[in-house]
């Protein structure tokens, strides 16, 4: 599965999300990540999503929305404001989270080889 | 050093660059890398950045800007220009490159344990 997220033409929305885990709990945390994941592409506006963790535990995710209300539905999501309880808690050691308009876009992809 | 970027109350500007690096070249690629975090540090308008790859050769890369303008004359940096020639070349698979206008931002961190 390509890990580039397929936007539309802009304009759309970036949740920017960058993020330093603590080094608990490795099974919940992947469990919820992946339950997350699946959770957010049923919902409405959703766009896509873009994620690298590094070694040292620092990683960015990055999600795609049509409208800040979408973000705003997302954010307020019963399961999801679980998760951010426990993010808080429990597996995050620091985070920045940026809500930005996107503007432009360009991009490049070379055959397969 | 801290993975996070400090950066000023929104709004501001991001540069999302999600990429996908070829096998190739890998010290060529880590040495220009570095130049030009070295590089983008010192021009107008540059606020810091944010970077992860993965094992898989995925990675993101966010910068934050000033204005739109700091980002043009960036892009417009006759070394960066090189940089560019040779990530389209020799060095990326595929990218998408995202310019965003940073409207919200919040933030957590913990005591160092």
């Amino acid at each position: 599965m390509s890990p580039f997220a397929e936007t539309p033409e802009p304009p759309y929305y970036a949740v920017i999300f960058s993020n330093l885990r603590t080094p608990d709990d490795p099974e919940g945390y992947g469990g919820m990540a992946d339950r997350m994941v699946e959770l957010a592409a049923g919902q409405p506006g959703y766009l896509g999503v873009e994620s690298v963790r590094g070694a040292d535990g620092f990683g960015i995710t990055v999600s795609y929305w049509r409208s800040l209300e979408d973000i705003a539905a997302w954010k307020a999501h019963v399961e999801h404001q679980e998760a951010q309880r426990l993010g808080h808690q429990r597996w995050y050691q620091q985070f920045e989270l940026r809500v930005a308009r996107v503007e432009q876009a360009r991009s490049m992809k070379k055959p397969a080889r």
